[in-house]
């Protein structure tokens, strides 16, 4: 099932940035092939006309989406496609015997109904929602050892809820409380077209958008609700930052005690105890997004306030490694039973 | 008392980013003459060796800071210079008989104690704190009819305290609730030199800093707390944005009530009703910093959320112009009796 | 024909850059009234809904095009649509009797062969080829005096014909060894969408295109040869700059005679004696993009090298004023009659 | 004198983007391992202090300058210095036995008196000039192999150089018609901090600089001169562009000839055969900045121009990478005889 012993794996949707990423990190992994980018818009063109970057560095034509012939050539499938295409190919990559990560939305919530109010799609077939694994990694990669079928976490819910998640299931913070302040790079909304990402519409520009309404609430209200083992309802922002990559979750809630920072580090550091990935800074100390650019980290600061007793948690990570193909991989390395740091050592690049 | 009939204006501090929009916008002002720009650090030389968009626009060389010379050449001065300078400055320049518009920080808090707590400066004198009037003009314009002298709100005071006050003010929210997550372009934090300015440390990257810290905070509790009639302490977090001008405060608050965003349109065009630099915007309508960019408008926008019971409220301003110098020529105008739009038709830049 | 003794203008292609940028400098014009807003693609919404910071500055419904109805309304036309649009909708206005201003670039090149070979449309009709004022102010400007029909220098051939002329009237530069080496803001590529404009593709990238291909480049050498005597030949680059506004040409050219940098400074400065948009720097200043961002000037600097025997001429504009809107109203003024500075006192906007 | 068989590496000048960056890379290479940072200014802290991206990536307390205590450390040390500093270090690192590859300008001229011109310092000992290898690896990778002593290129002169070299060398251009326009990202300015690298005066700014005096053109024309046999004067430009990192250098030249896009293309080819990190383009294809960010590639393209007789060179690098570190490291391997790529594969970071 490899070639020259390593796994064969394909992208659908390479020409994306999701998609891209992906290739630009499974270049380094020691035990992954590319076997096949697959687009269904550009098959048969190289890969390089689109993204000249990649010249001399990998090169591939474009396939065509079709899971028999997908199969024939990879062990494992990444797809990196809009929300609505990946609910009906990866049951059809799943059929055929591979192996998926998907990468969008449609597998992260249990419940289709709720899928169909945020998402406006009609919901996958439901027993591939209750097989698909959601996977955060940090909190969940006992279920993605061995999985067949992993659903990614979006880039905001990662963010957030590798924020929120010690802290909640350690009672610290009231579950009615959360607030949670996004913000993004352009990337992630995709390389799509529309006057919403013209540069000169984005450049010096801060603006907020479908507040209360990102189709993100719901995976990270079912994750919390899982976590608090009672209903978690959030309030929830996303705004639109004039960089390409990077996501930042301010996070505020109400304590249950009086809490230091320094007790915030102490529980954090405990709880991600040996996931590399996640580093806690120091008290006093936040991160910033540039302080993760291109690698898989999640770094992770505290603000404790005796004056209102809320704690305010700031989160951040590359939404396209860490929010998507870092993770994606992540993931692959945890189901396959590997090291969960494999082919992702990549250092922040810095400036 | 003018020249040519205008109203004689001197400008401390000619050499930041809130003394060179000074001239900027007052060189369109019909009853204004610049006759005098200031700097302590570079006295005698050309305004435009430093600052050459001015070329030809504007021409003066610089004059040192002495009290009795201003008051030779001008009848009111605007004090652009760092926490600690005004606190010393004003007050000369009051005794020589100069009006005076403080765009520091230094005369904001009328309790002495609250200022050394949060400034780590010695307080300004009792009376002048006194006699300062906090120039939020859409709010307190009644009180700066002749006032000699006003101290100029910060800038996110400006946007966070016209984006609150009308719902505290009539109940909708809960006083204790209030959370501001603002976010500031880099000219915010002036013109002098340190790492965190350096390009390659701001650019695509987003920060947050000085989270519930600020000097800006006690600001906006005074101002809260003189509006709701009862102590408010605010959960305050700042963030840096990769871009040069525009503050947005984003602002979440417990409802009282069941109020529809349309129910929030309508009380905020009520209480703004005449004052024109405030822009409303409809139902479902949240502005974005470049839409008020090189003008001194501050618009505002709402989603309420039943689910949450929770209003977020989204204010934005050009943090140089309603944040600074456009509020302090505003105040100018009110202090004098004009109308407060005069010399300040700025249209926003766009893009 | 005036609205309250102004003069009425029509603006067709409003929902551009180009046409929106028209609407902010009339605001501040005190002889000309906006009458209507024309879009083909958006006619009878509101200009707000696609531009939110007009919200309380500028309110009308977008119009039709139609030749008849604009002359109802208005004395002069802005036509700042696509090139091809022009070439047929200009025609058609000066026939019902209305004063042209074309932004595009259908009418500047008197040769209609060129037109078609640099443009790939049919050329305009002959007559109105001849008929129109190619509007470079500073240097044509007696030719705007009166006229009907005024053809608006391009971006890049503005920035660069004013850098040029002066030294090669005065024949101090060799015609054969030009060269222009020039750089761009996006917002130069429109409004429309596509790949190479998406924030994520621009940002933190440099890129060139069009090599000696751009369409602007026989509006150069159309007017170089005119003003040489002789057929003037430009190697011409166009770069893309990860920024909003703004234009520089950097030029080459071989010197014919030992010029020191201030000789050409006195050069440039007797040429331009009297033009107050063109601001001439001193020996050893270069002008840069930012410091006539928002303004109508084009400012200018040079570097002799008597190493080589060549010198570098800096020409900057912002492509939107000056390159486009600006000059466009310039032209306005010319035509007729009034100080060509009128309504354009904008100071740049800085930082 | 390795640590579990690697190469020990010391870096001085660590906490400067090029120090930094060399960490980055280094942490991928199989046959280094960094033994020492050192820093003259925060010796004793760790270097996460100021660089949080490499919290727990790579942790080390920054060592004081000691010759005698690197050579302890450390068998080969990066020099990554300012200008005049390594002038007098390299030699006593030299001395006690170290390999030394500088990225400072000291070592890159072999003419002393030259180095005095153009950098207004003393210039290094005579013997040192002359033993510096000038470390430009895919033209002169034959003097590095077995060299003790490696001055690294400019990041000008590397983006230049690798562009012109070919083309002049086979004859095809007029050595007397070379024009350099390059731009360069901020990072290039270093960290060091100053007015002109503010991000409120880069951003939505480009500007020219150094006109014909950039201490990187003795490098280009001692090169040029070398490789054309006769001496060869560039007119050199540099500009700064509103981004982080890269360079793009677009040159011009006469042509000796009637030469082809694709004559270019096959003659850069033939030249870089083998060479894996510079990839000539298809005829046509102009190479942009963020197509080789984070990666050590040089990308090469071409217009060449009948009209004109001119061909237009474009050449770009990431400054940090190939313009520095990267190449310091391509040095490092090519000194030791290990392949030239080793520690390098790093795929462009897009977008």
């Amino acid at each position: 099932m490899t070639v020259e012993g390593k796994l064969r794996a394909a992208i659908v949707g390479s020409t994306g940035y999701g998609g891209v990423e992906l290739i630009r990190l499974l270049q380094g992994h020691p035990k992954v092939e590319i076997t096949s980018v697959i687009s269904s818009s550009s098959a048969g063109e190289p890969i390089e006309n689109g993204f000249p970057h990649l010249t001399g560095v990998f090169h591939r034509n474009l396939d065509g989406v079709d899971a028999a012939e997908i199969k024939e050539r990879a062990d494992v499938v990444f797809t990196a496609t809009p929300a609505g295409v990946s609910a009906k190919l990866a049951p059809q990559l799943l059929e055929v015997g591979l192996k998926v990560i998907d990468l969008s939305g449609d597998f992260r919530l249990k419940d289709g109904g709720e899928y169909e109010r945020w998402y406006k799609h009609p919901a996958p077939e439901e027993s591939y929602l209750q097989q698909a694994v959601f996977g955060l990694c940090e909190v969940f990669g006992d279920r993605a050892a061995g999985a067949e079928f992993i659903s990614n976490p979006g880039c905001y819910p990662t963010a957030t809820l590798l924020g929120l998640i010690p802290a909640l299931k350690a009672g610290w913070i009231k579950p009615e409380s959360i607030i949670v302040d996004a913000k993004s790079g352009v990337s992630g909304a995709g390389r799509g077209v529309n006057v919403g990402v013209h540069y000169a519409e984005v450049n010096e520009n801060f603006k907020a958008y479908k507040i209360n309404k990102h189709q993100h609430i719901p995976e990270i209200e079912q994750t919390l609700t899982e976590i608090a083992g009672e209903p978690v309802t959030v309030t929830f922002t996303t705004h639109l930052v004039p960089m390409t990559r990077g996501i930042m979750a301010t996070m505020y809630a109400g304590m249950n005690g009086a809490y230091s920072e320094q007790d915030f580090v102490d529980l954090y550091r405990n709880y991600y105890e040996g996931r590399s990935f996640v580093r806690v800074r120091d008290a006093g100390i936040w991160p910033a997004t540039k302080e993760v650019s291109g690698s898989n980290y999640c770094d992770i600061g505290f603000a404790a306030d005796a004056r209102t007793g809320r704690v305010t948690i700031i989160s951040v990570i590359d939404n396209l490694v860490k929010g998507a193909a870092g993770q994606a991989i992540q993931n692959l390395n945890l189901m396959m039973g590997w090291e969960e740091t494999l082919g992702l050592g990549y250092t922040p690049v810095y400036p």
